[in-house]
Parts: C-alpha cells; structure tokens; sequence
C-alpha cells in the first residue's frame, strides 16, 4: 500500500571536520519518502524553488517517488547549513534560509487523499494537521516533530497528537515534552496526549516503543563509521513506515519489525553525505543487516 | 562452579535529592559477590575495619558467600560518601576514607587458588595481579576497572589486560584507553590489548559484548525508577560471572545470557540504596526479569 509522506524537502550543506559538502538533496521529507520507498509506492508533498536541481528530481524518479504532490515554485528552495562536531553527536547550524518553504502549505493532490499510510515527517505541526484535514479516513498517520515546534508550536502539537497513531520524537524531546528523564514515565505521559502508540528515539542507542502490546526495546544497527548523520531520524521513520504499509497483516504484528526495518535503513543513511549512500543501497543490502541486527541481539 | 571475588568491601554514604542513607554496606566487591550469589557459591575476598556492623557480615553469610578471604583489621572499613544528582546521572564524591584498605593486599586462603572462575572487581590493577598470581589456573578470569586506574595506574592496567579473558568497562572510560569514541573501533583496540572478550557498559543503554563470536548488543531492563545506580555496574559483572560459572557448555554458548542475568540482577540494585534490594530479590525475581527483556526485544 502507498505511502504519503509530508514535509519539507530542502538543499543541505554540511560540513563535518573531514568534508563539506554543499546542496546536498536533504530535507525531513526527502529523507523519509527515499527511505520508505525500499518497501513499496511513495506519494511526496512537498515544495521546491527554480533552483532545485534536476537530478534530485530524478533521484525522486528513480526511487519510484510520485512526485505529482511536489510544488515547484518561483524562488528559492529551502536551504539549510550545518556543522558537526568530531564525535558527529552534536551540530550547529550555520544558515537557514526558508526560501519558498516560509509560506509553503501542503496541498493533497486527489488521488493521494485516500492513501492508508500517511507519514507527517519533521514539519511545523499547523501544517502537518493542514495535511490531515485532507485525507479521507487514513489508516494509520505517525508523525515527526522537533524542539522548535515544542519551543514555538506547542499548542498546535498538542492538537496534533490527539489525531495521529504514532508519535516518533527523540529523547531529549521526549524530555523536554513531558518534563520527565525516565523514559517509561515520559511513555505513559506521551500516550497521555494522544497516540496509541510512542517511539522515542536515542540514536546510536537505538529506540523504544510504546503501545497497547507493550514495550519493544529497538537496537540501533551499530556502525563503525558515520560519516553524516542528517536525516537518520527521517530514514527511520521512512523506512518504518515503509515496511509497515508493505506488510500484511496487523500493526500491532508489525510494528517491531518495522523498527528495525527503519533502524537499518538510517544506518545506511549515515555512511553517507545526505542521501549518497541511501541512494546506492539496495533491498538486499537492507535485509542483510536487518538478519545481522536479529543475529546481533539474540539470546 | 565457585566465582571468587575480589575487590573493595566498603561503607557508602549516599545522598540523592530525596534522601541521605549513611554506612550502607558497598564496595565493587560486595555488590559483585552478593550478584553473583543468585547464581551458585561465591567467595569474598577483601578487607574491612573492627568498625564494620556484624549485619553485614551476616548479609554476606546469608548469600552463602564464603568469608575465609575476608581479613578483618584493627582500624576504620573503606568509607566512600556521594551525591547524585536528581536524574541519577551524575554523581560527586564528598568523601574518600580509605581506612584498612589504604595498606590491603589480598592474599588468598589456600582453598581459594583452584577456584575456576574469578572476578577482579574494581580495585587497583596491582592488587588485581596480585590475585592472579596466586591463582591455580583459573578458567575464567574477568576484570572490571574505574577511569581513577586509567589516569593513575596505566602501566599495571595494561599488563593486567594480557592475563585477563574478560575486561568489562564502561563507555567512557573506553573511550579514555582507546581514545576512540566509536565503539566498534574501541572494541578491537581493546581486544588487541589483551582480553579475548570485551564488554562496554553503556548504562541504561545496555552493553556491547565483543568476542570471538562476534559481537552481542544485550539491553538494559528499563526501570521506571532508578533510587540508587551504586553498584550497578559491579552487580552486572557479579551476576554475569554468577551465571556462567553455573551454567553448563561453553563460554562462548553461555555468555550473551549471561550479560542479560547481569544486567537484570544490576536493575534490581538500581532499586533501592546500597544493597536493600539486592539483598531481598530473590532467583525468581531474577528469572521473571529476563523472560520480560526477553519479550521485550524480541521482533
């Protein structure tokens, strides 16, 4: 089944101690529909300024993303700037420049309203319920977020939460959200506001999840090298959401395999420059380290 | 099997933002021995002042921890006091009185050299060798360390690793011997130090086990109330050594649910002061908790 993913598809430059790279493809977006795209068919709703380059839109293309939800407007395409630090554990920005995103609303194109799986990837939360208010009865809607939405959104967030299936934020904003370091506790209080089900994410440490079958402990797929980690958190969930939709039968039986299904598919995401390598990887190169990670864990 | 135990037998005073519990029975050795008690028979070897409570001792006897290597001196037992902060991650030292143990050298009772399988809790590297030097050709030998013996004690640490089959360590302080913060590269520094098996200790976070088998990601139990992490680490190696000492095959067929015993007998330690906890969880409790980590990771 399709896969609608929702959010913003931008041009990144990243410098890393080692590299700088500029205009690299990169957005929340961009990031999750490649990712979901391993598994089955991917609607993208975005918006790009004149500038985007062509071969991004064929990288779109060549990973079978329909793209008839994609705005192309006069202006700049949003462009954001980053440093990571040696450890690649924390960045600074360096220059964001919203461009044609700064008044972007997501518009559904018709044929993608009925889409079962809708995936509000990292985006500000008035636009991801403006996305919401156009789908006909989806099966299952998880949804992205960041700090700046908690710090400037929240209001808007919390309306959000009361209408999405799976919420997936990382730990500092679970922290933030909840005002709780445990993460059981910030669990409970996360499903509090809304959502069946919770993912909090902790990076190299891997994620949790919470739902009516409990909790799941979800390893990371452990690297020897990350070369840039932009866009793990959006190849996780793209990646989770993808398997979810390819999957029969219910969430609840596949939602742990999806976890690790996206796990793998951020790994491949940071041994890249943007999506350089997820671009390369194949389903076969996924599902190898999907067996490595049961391989790694079992006992 | 007999798991000996060395290390330092202690009175901590403990502080957290809720309470102050002063003289609880600590130390690497006592967590250690009281963790691997679970498991099968246990000897205790270390040092303590005329000053030490007979409950103590008592609790030690009521594990079946054998106290012939326990040596008794006139003066004041090892007194450690510290303070954590209110998410438990950070603690500070208040006070260090080293008492008996400034001049302790262990020295094993004769029936103690055969045991096959030791456990050099954290102590200082030359008083771990000592141990090994009156060792019978041990089967098993396994060291934990603290950053102190990495700023203080290089060289010793260092000829220790050669003797040692197991090093367990946590994530900084693999990162201080390896200066190396990935923890796939740390690991096979490690190993070429010395130690067939490394394992680095992550916290919450779980543990990484690499070995000739390859490597092993063994999760923490989530807690969803940590009263007082001292001693977790040493309960994780405890009960870890506890557990392969009592299990029949091989290391290499034992040791990955041997670091998931260790690392349900070091959540029950995180639940109350000292060793409260510990001292009232029973084999079954034990049990209980791996079967849920069990459930709990598996996809």
């Amino acid at each position: 089944m399709s896969v609608l993913v929702v959010g913003s598809t931008a041009l990144d430059s990243i410098k890393t101690p080692k590299a700088s790279h500029p205009r690299l493809l990169g957005g929340s977006a961009s990031h999750a529909a490649v990712a979901a795209s391993f598994f089955g068919p991917v609607r993208l709703v975005g918006v790009v300024g004149r500038d985007f380059p062509k071969r991004y839109l064929e990288l779109y293309r060549r990973h079978g993303i329909d793209l008839a939800g994609l705005q192309i407007r006069d202006g700049q395409t949003f462009h954001w700037a980053g440093e990571y630090e040696v450890n690649m554990n924390r960045r600074r920005t360096l220059a964001t420049e919203l461009g044609v995103f700064e008044t972007f609303s997501p518009e559904l194109p018709a044929a993608y309203r009925p889409s079962p799986f809708v995936l509000l990837a990292n985006i500000a939360p008035a636009l991801q319920l403006h996305v919401l208010d156009q789908m006909r009865r989806p099966r299952f809607v998880a949804a992205d977020t960041m700090d700046l939405w908690l710090n400037i959104a929240m209001k808007d967030l919390l309306r959000l939460l009361k209408r999405i299936d799976l919420l997936v934020l990382n730990d500092s904003e679970a922290h933030q959200l909840t005002q709780d370091d445990n993460v059981i506790h910030a669990l409970a209080r996360l499903h509090k506001l809304g959502p069946k089900y919770v993912i909090i994410k902790k990076g190299e440490h891997g994620s949790i999840l919470g739902g009516p079958q409990g909790r799941f402990i979800a390893p990371a797929y452990p690297l020897s090298k990350v070369v840039d980690p932009t866009g793990a958190g959006d190849s996780f969930v793209g990646g989770l959401m993808g398997y979810l939709a390819s999957a029969r039968g219910s969430i609840d039986a596949n939602l742990r395999r999806a976890m690790v299904y996206g796990s793998v598919t951020a790994s491949f995401c940071c041994e890249g420059f943007g999506l350089k390598k997820t671009d390369t990887t194949t389903r076969a190169d996924i599902e190898k380290r999907v067996k490595e990670l049961a391989q790694l864990t079992k006992f």
